[in-house]
């Protein structure tokens, strides 16, 4: 493309107006972000309660776009290819991508966890000559940002942008809690704890997987009747009962459910998914981000009875190589994500984005990144 | 036998002398205890510290014995069967012994909780009259004790009932916590928390799963050298550091650890045991049982980023299918079980044997119930 190794400028949101970005150095990939959606993450670095967050940066982790050109070296993608960044990095190479065991890759983290990129330890986004942080190695409510090429995935380009750039993050986070953490066997008992569009993902899964009764918990009543349709059987909102919820749930299910899911960030709420669980072999996993320094407990008998206490990271999904699978499974109709998005707007109205995120009807906003 | 059907008068510890054994009950073994050896969670429920204990009851469930009689309807075992009273009972036929997924048992727990037999919810111990409590389901502190038959495994009659009495807890718990809970693969890196019996059956059980580096970590330095002949490769004091352990083995793994095992009972060194495992897949077992009332707690990133908690009891052995294997192995010389024993005495010392395992040199007391 024409913009090939110049500066490009652009507009960026939050607060700044025009932002530099710089052309990638080897190993890196520049993409032009077409839409990107709001999630929990950035919502709440955003509102400056993460005391690890650094700013000023520039947030956003669910999109996708067309890569504008790459730095040297970089293979696998080329100009033109339609791609998702993906926060969590695949390379293949290192211990964890080569364990087999996880989805965690080590090798852009030290750099991307301190919002700058491994090359040479440098943003690659300046205002007037002024760095500004990338974050989760994906920045993608620039209209373009810089990616690692371990974090980016080459997709089928028939696939609609608008639609597929959920399948950065919250969609796959929740399919993939039960199909890769959880593996949630036919006939089994399911209890999803938030029905936000994490939630509403894990009952999707556990619908695919078999699951006989899936328990979709949530304190506002209003969530329910749209769960239905993503495979919740069963409602609960904790308001209504006054015994703890776990006991509520253990009473209905002849003594718990055999995995449950926090989908909110709750650290009392991730101990109610633990303790509901079946003893002998009920798993919990925990999907919500809690807020920075907040802990989880319990009384260790839980787990010596037999329950099993795990987390899961973007679902557990190899981002490289599995997110071009999750596109074509969409494509073929074999999963959901037109229905996880309520509201389409552009950039340029990103901070009514933010507001719409505190409503109960919206799940996902998906912004136009054309202002 | 002469004596079925009668009532039975022999001694019992710990504080009282003679107690009447009832006839056994439909569906119940009464069990001539030649052998038991003590553990602490006899200890722990001894020194009055548990609230749940039911006091005055008959302790001890870690014993070796001969069938005397049996009630009605009892078919596997018959007098004069060699046998090792479970406290984790096996029917066979409940939710959980169906499941596949768990040793736990439902079928008698509800009675032996309260220190009762199913059939009549009553003990079928007592003094003067006065009924005294089971324990655990198997009391095995008396010279005659009466149990479901569902909590007796019948063993091979060759082998020596004052070592494998030990098979009935510590050691079998341990090697399962590794065999059947964490699945332990060839290759992997341990960490064992505490070489008592159970953390040392821990060490026994990875070196034969083929770990290639067992780290064993006691606060009393002098455990350290019998520690090597049951697998032990590295030791550490968590006194030698002023770093947090986790902190410690994490540096000396290249970031963590596959397997943990908590074998003391102590809820900060549960969350050491988690926090010391590598990101993206390690897994921490807890063994030890915590005094009631406490609490484990983490960070849920931790588990987040990959970690499992789980537990184990008995270390996921079911008791009768599986005990008399665990007799077969001892005999075939494939596990240690003599090397547990560090102490002979007879009932008449059990309070001594009591203070014997707050000595650093004792691992099991054996005691001959022939006074
Ligand atoms: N682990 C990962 O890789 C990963 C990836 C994406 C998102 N997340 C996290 O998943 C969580 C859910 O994300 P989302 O986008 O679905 O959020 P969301 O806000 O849309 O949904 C949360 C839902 O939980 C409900 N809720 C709040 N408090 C509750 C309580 N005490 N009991 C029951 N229900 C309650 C809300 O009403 C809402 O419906 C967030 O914490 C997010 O940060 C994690
Ligand atoms: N889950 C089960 O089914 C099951 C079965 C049997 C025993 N247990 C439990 O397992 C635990 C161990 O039993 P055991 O018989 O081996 O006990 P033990 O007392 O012989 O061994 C405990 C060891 O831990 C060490 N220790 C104490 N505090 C420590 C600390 N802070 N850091 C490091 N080391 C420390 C002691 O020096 C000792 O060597 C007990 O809690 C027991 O109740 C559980
Ligand atoms: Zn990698
Ligand atoms: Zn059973």
């Amino acid at each position: 493309m024409a913009t090939q190794a110049q500066v490009i400028t652009c507009k960026v949101s939050l607060v700044i107006e025009e932002v530099e970005v710089a052309p990638p150095q080897a190993g890196e990939v520049r993409v032009k972000v077409l839409f990107t959606a709001l999630c929990h993450t950035d919502a709440y670095t955003w509102s400056g309660k993460d005391p690890e967050g650094l700013f000023p940066c520039i947030l956003g982790h669910e999109a996708a776009g067309i890569v504008e050109s790459v730095g040297e070296g970089v293979t696998e993608v080329q100009p033109g290819d339609h791609v998702i960044p993906c926060y969590q990095a695949e390379c293949k190479e290192c211990k964890f991508c080569k364990s087999g065991k996880t989805n965690l890759c080590g090798k852009v983290r030290l750099a991307t966890g301190v919002g700058v990129m491994l090359n040479d330890r440098q943003s690659r986004f300046s205002i007037n000559g002024k760095p500004i942080y990338h974050f989760m190695g994906t920045s993608t409510f620039s209209q373009y940002t810089v990616v690692h090429d371990v974090s980016v995935a080459k997709i089928d380009p028939k696939a609609p942008l608008d639609k597929v750039c959920l399948l950065g993050c919250g969609v796959p986070t929740g399919l993939g809690a039960v199909w890769n953490t959880a593996k949630v066997e036919p006939g089994s008992i399911v209890a999803v704890f938030g029905l936000g569009t994490v939630g509403l993902a894990v009952a999707e899964g556990a619908k695919a997987a078999g699951a006989s009764r899936i328990i979709g918990i949530d304190i506002d009543s209003k969530k329910f009747d749209r769960a239905k349709s993503f495979g919740v059987t069963e409602f609960i909102n904790p308001k209504d009962h006054e015994k703890p919820i776990q006991q509520v749930i253990v009473d209905l299910t002849d003594g718990g459910v055999d995995y449950s899911f926090e989908c909110i960030g709750n650290v009392s709420v991730m101990r109610a998914a633990l303790e509901c669980c079946h003893k002998g072999w009920g798993t919990s996993v925990i999907v919500g981000v809690a807020a920075s320094g907040q802990e989880i407990s319990t009384r260790p008998f839980q787990l010596v009875t037999g329950r099993v206490w795990k987390g899961t990271a973007f679902g557990g999904f190899k981002s490289r190589s599995q997110v071009p699978w999750l596109v074509d499974k969409y494509m073929k109709k074999e999963i959901k994500v037109d229905e996880y998005v309520t509201h389409n707007m552009t950039l340029a109205d990103i901070n009514k984005a933010f507001d719409l995120m505190h409503d109960g009807g919206c799940l996902r906003v998906v912004l136009d990144m054309h202002i």
